[in-house]
């Protein structure tokens, strides 16, 4: 059995390759809720969205969030109304939000999430990383800014100083995500290569989690988002520049500090060293289905490697 | 100064007719907000938004709800997940009930419907019969249905035995309504070819509202939406027929009880005697903008005549 944990566009891909390896009952893909935000009185969860539309494969591949031939009359109609129009919400989209919004109240994101993914025809299993409300705040030099107002709205330019997880302190990880880590039959923990500071960090600082997971005593590696120092898609690179971290194997080791038992690389960083973390040189670039398939084979047959 | 009370379809043209031949400083139309009802989470209020789209000429006119050359993709999508999908929300459509919802924990309808009017190109002062809630309750042999299950989900089909506008009793007259009866340049009041047990009545309900307009001492016009015991549009006679109400001049005059002063009649009913109550014989079919032109012009200048 095997967990994986992930963020947006770079985990989703990692996420379908490992579903596509894995039948359903030997994979849980416990996923970030740190970006989720209300938004025109909508609960937005883009990060559970990209996971679960690309394991679907009804994502836009090219975009990186959203779905394929999504069409926009609600938003052109939205900005004819004077409604704020920051954030795309393709019409298609906007069933997932509606929906999911109409259930909060009686539901919890766990079994909302179960139910939409269901719909959309996903077998495995996608549990948000917590239930309760957690939301990502940056600290930029702009001052405080809730993160899709900083990602999205500001296109991540501001200068990132730092990050807290509001609500963290009183969220408790979901069922889902702490069965996966109680199972008996747990081999191995993947972080997948989403943002490590806005997407697996916000698992991590879920109260317990990061303790739970070291002393597990199943292998622990993360597939690296970054080649060849900069970030495949995304801010990362620019944010751990800011907050002084090295986008490299060694950065990223000492940034999980201990934590990982390996670390999956792209081989324009073969040459690298991650203090003494077992490395692992592959092409890590994901074009497409195959790719996803081999780097999740080849990520697990590491793993595996590392009991 | 003219005050108009609207609900759906026919309520709208006539609004429009009002709209076309009266400046906005000189009519306020009063619509019927019993009809409202919160779907997937939203708040949709479908009167005043078939007002507002047909003031604004953006309505789909074939269809008598909705907007002209609307698109369904948030439908096809919500379905596909398993979402209710007995009320059609058109993608352009539903930017407005997305809106509508999301200021509504902080503004008044009152509010709201005069910004979302305003962005739609509209002057005339378009005014919810109340901001506080109303919902129509209808008795069937099926048992009490909500208004829109009774409606649109079951096609007006169960027998009509009875009505009832839950939180009537509560509910405050909207200022925009409150300052055009009190109006010192109210010439007349207008009551459009809506649904009289639909869309009028639960105006009328308004504590004090029919009263009020009874004494106000101005003329008071209604507009049949009956031509030869037919209604031109919806199940208005079906529903007068399941109460015992002829859907006739006289029926009409009777079921109003001795409000009106006036009522304005297609050229098929020319035969018709009200009780005493004054006839205006014409053309009530609109087909298009002249015919609501007309109609309007024709209704104004029977009310002045009453005078």
């Amino acid at each position: 059995m095997i967990l994986a944990l992930a963020g947006g566009v770079g985990g989703a891909r990692l996420a379908r390759g490992l579903a596509a390896v894995l039948p359903p009952e030997k994979l849980t893909i416990a996923v970030n809720t740190g970006d989720d935000f209300e938004h025109l009185g909508l609960l937005v969860c883009p990060d559970i969205d990209t996971v679960c539309y690309t394991l679907a494969g009804i994502n836009n591949p090219a975009q990186g969030w959203g779905l394929d031939g999504e069409s926009w009359a609600f938003m052109d109609a939205l900005a004819a109304l004077g409604g704020e129009n920051w954030f795309n919400l393709g019409d298609r989209d906007l069933a997932t939000h509606v929906l999911r919004t109409s259930l909060a109240g009686t539901h919890s994101l766990s079994h909302i999430t179960a139910m939409l993914a269901g719909r959309m025809g996903i077998a495995h299993s996608i549990v948000p990383m917590s239930d309760d409300r957690v939301r990502t705040i940056v600290d930029t030099d702009e001052g405080e800014l809730p993160f899709q107002l900083y990602f999205v709205r500001r296109r991540a330019e501001p200068i990132f100083r730092g990050i807290r997880f509001d609500g963290i302190a009183a969220a408790r990880p979901s069922a889902g995500l702490l069965d996966a880590i109680d199972d008996p039959a747990l081999d191995a923990i993947i972080l997948c290569p989403s943002n490590p500071v806005l997407s697996i960090a916000p698992i991590l600082a879920l109260p317990g989690i990061r303790a739970r997971l070291a002393e597990r005593g199943v292998p622990i590696v993360a597939v690296s988002p970054f080649i060849g120092g900069r970030a495949i898609k995304g801010p990362a690179a620019k944010i751990m520049g800011e907050i002084g971290i090295a986008t490299t194997p060694s950065g990223l080791a000492s940034y999980y500090d201990g934590l990982l038992d390996g670390i999956v690389i792209d081989r324009t960083d073969a040459d690298a060293v991650a203090n003494g973390t077992a490395l692992y040189v592959t092409d890590t670039l994901m074009h497409g289905g195959d790719d996803q398939k081999r780097l999740a084979a080849e990520t697990l047959a590491f793993a595996y490697s590392l009991r």
